[in-house]
């Protein structure tokens, strides 16, 4: 019965039973603290926002789970990380398997390597790089976290903030996430490059370590420059967003001395990138600043990477052919390369399907709604840290309701499985329509 | 030099010069009630959501302008609306020129009439059409306004409100918009149905009266079936959800006894349709009903209408083409004819390009805002007002900064030429590009 799948089903699948098991693991008792209860909404709420490397949390991870339901959660996120790496890197090597021939050269001198020992290799590739550079970072970390809270539990902290940033997952053992740690230069530096490595996409990474061995064999491929372009672009945004927004308000940067104004603006200017830790506390900032980490969280970060959100290159891709269509020129380009039309209508059709979700999310969040203090940003906000699986929250997330935790559930396994099951259903043959009717000329747009 | 112009740049120059006009003609001393003062940033505004038929006002119509000057305003929405449906018609005329031999036939059928008469019999039959109806509807109007106003007082403020409805503008000579007539039968039913022949677009209703006439021979063709049915749909939507989403408000529908209930209802339904009027305040509305009518404004009304917004055609057409490509079928169709891809491309970038614009406009309204006092999903419901000319607020118009002002006259500008503009732009020969790139397989979306 599971070979009759076809690929999106068997991620679906996959990601469900994993969310399943999760669940199951925290309702257990060795993984709740004495005097902790988890319904089960709420098991089903942390484990889907651990597989899907969210980071919502409707309950605190450090006080309500044992070190056994922690370990279950950091399993969760590295499960979902690592899965979501994989399927993408293999979903994106399948698509280029179906180019031309001409093409076919090009693309495979860039993947060769990996498309020789198969699948499994690749795997083991993507596990062993993941936590090769979850262990540095680990260690790292432990320069910060073993001084504070001791050798061994010092070292498991950093452990599970490594992963956690490494995966985009933005868990954090400590209540208020990583606002204690605002000053703290270590912090600022390790976790942003933790994030911004698993954000960035498998592939990418390969070209460019391939890149730096031998600048003239390997040359930077068109999606990695394109990739590597745009996260540069939105840290840029981000930060210097921030920054400004932020600059005078109290509650955040105001009171911080210039150079700690910086670092919490770059890590702020980063987080966005669907990782979802904070040093800063969302609640307190600006409208501004809320819909432009609103705008860079729904974009996301790079395809085939452990962030979320429709995708540096997607975003891309719609823009460009809204800005060809203005010119009136016949092709959308990029690199001296054509986009064909296909790809194009791919990413609006994500662009579009994502817009559809979120909105009717939001909606049903709003409706759903039975606290009177909760206001409109509030859940806008959390609409789009769920589904573009991010984990930034105003502090609205354990004042929702049974309905509306459910609505999230929802919003964060279509936010991380969706685009992508999607974009995998368009690349199978599309030939299935029998009739094919004549052309329609008169249908009058905007 | 007029002539070197593009359709595109006549389009916007004719409706910022006819703006400047008004706002001239707002300036002048027998314009303004002694004692009112109005700054040319002020005037600026309101003769740009008067000729852009918005209905948004920094200053209460009645109180601030003598006759005069709503004369002023009155013309302004009359030569708005008029334009648009004009400019409309001429466009989808001069697109289906364009069309195949063998859909000319067709084609040449339903508008050989016009097409015969050219231009200037065109502008007549929608002048004296438009005409004919507001006078209709000022009759039947005088009925609430004689009693209650007097003789000629009456008969104008019948005149202004059939003219602000017919052409969806929005504007009242009542300090509250039409609140006191909530109950009222008459105003119930005359006003919406200005507001959707208003709404339905020229072509259709020519196409509409044709086929009444004789069913066999004028048939309802494509664009009338789609424009027709989207907008029964979206009427239907409105009013079900506007009585579900406020039927126990006591600020609202509450108090209301059953029948009133429902009209209450059915014409807060109709006027998201970007018509602007309201009898209820939506100040005290749930957050439900104002994402919901923030979701019915940005869709708006058919093209080639006096309507705002994206238009139903435009939302219909991206919905489809991306339901078809999760389908994995190669065509999106449309009563068994096929959509082909420029209009496809030109749907998803109209709905693009507004949603960049939306964005970045409200972006501007929260980091330009001074006020503490007003809110997020304040500044959202009026933005989005703005951009689809619709004119309800949550009555925050009159709050706003210079500033902001500024960047409401930029979307409603924009709004209303914009995406028409665009299309038209789309509609030039696009054989410009001099050098044609490869094509590009391996940018990964999604
Ligand atoms: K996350
Ligand atoms: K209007």
């Amino acid at each position: 019965m599971l070979a009759r799948l076809r690929p999106p089903q068997l991620i679906a699948l996959t990601f469900a039973l994993t969310i399943l098991v999760g669940t199951a693991l925290l309702l257990l008792p060795v993984s709740l603290e004495p005097g902790q209860r988890l319904s089960v909404i709420q098991a089903l709420f942390m484990a889907t926002s651990a597989v899907c490397v969210t980071g919502l949390g409707v309950v605190d991870v450090g006080t309500t789970f044992t070190p056994f339901g922690e370990v279950v959660m950091l399993l969760l996120i590295q499960v979902g990380g690592l899965g979501l790496i994989t399927l993408g890197t293999l979903f994106a090597l399948a698509l280029r398997r179906r180019v031309g021939i001409t093409d076919r050269i090009q693309v495979a001198q860039q993947v060769s390597a990996l498309e020789l020992g198969g699948v499994v290799r690749l795997v083991r590739t993507i596990v062993l790089s993941s936590v090769l550079v979850e262990l540095a970072g680990t260690m790292l970390l432990a320069a910060v976290f073993v001084p504070q809270e001791g050798l061994g539990r010092g070292l498991y902290y950093a452990l599970f903030h490594a992963v956690s940033a490494f995966n985009n997952a933005g868990f954090s053992l400590y209540a208020t996430g990583l606002t204690g740690f605002v000053t703290n230069p270590l912090i600022n530096v390790v976790i942003p490059l933790l994030i911004v490595l698993g954000g960035m996409g498998f592939l990418v990474q390969l070209n460019v370590l391939a890149h730096l061995r031998n600048r003239r064999r390997n040359r930077l491929n068109s999606n990695s420059k394109l990739s590597l372009t745009m996260m540069g672009a939105l840290l840029l945004i981000g930060t210097v967003g921030f920054a400004l927004l932020e600059w005078n308000n109290p509650a955040t940067l105001g009171t911080l001395p210039l150079g700690e104004r910086l670092l919490a603006a770059w890590f702020q200017g980063v987080t966005p990138r669907t990782a979802g830790f904070n040093t800063l506390d969302y609640s307190v900032m600006g409208y501004g600043t809320l819909f432009l980490t609103i705008l860079l969280m729904f974009i996301g970060a790079n395809p085939g990477s452990t962030g979320g959100g429709i995708k540096t290159t997607t975003f891309y891709v719609m823009m460009a052919s809204a800005w060809g269509m203005v010119r009136g020129s016949s092709d959308t380009t990029l690199f001296r390369r054509r986009i064909n039309t296909t790809t194009i209508l791919r990413a609006t059709t994500v662009g579009l399907l994502s817009l559809g979700l979120v909105n009717l999310g939001f909606l049903l969040l709003l409706l759903l709604n039975t606290n009177k203090d909760i206001l409109f940003v509030q859940l806008f906000f959390e609409t789009i840290s769920a589904f573009a699986t991010v984990g930034l929250s105003m502090n609205t997330t354990p004042l929702l309701n049974t309905g509306q935790e459910a609505v999230l559930i929802v919003l964060m396994f279509l936010g991380r499985i969706g685009p992508l099951t999607f974009a995998v259903a368009f690349s199978r043959p599309d030939s299935r329509t029998l009739v094919r009717y004549p052309a329609e000329h008169d249908i009058l747009i905007g």
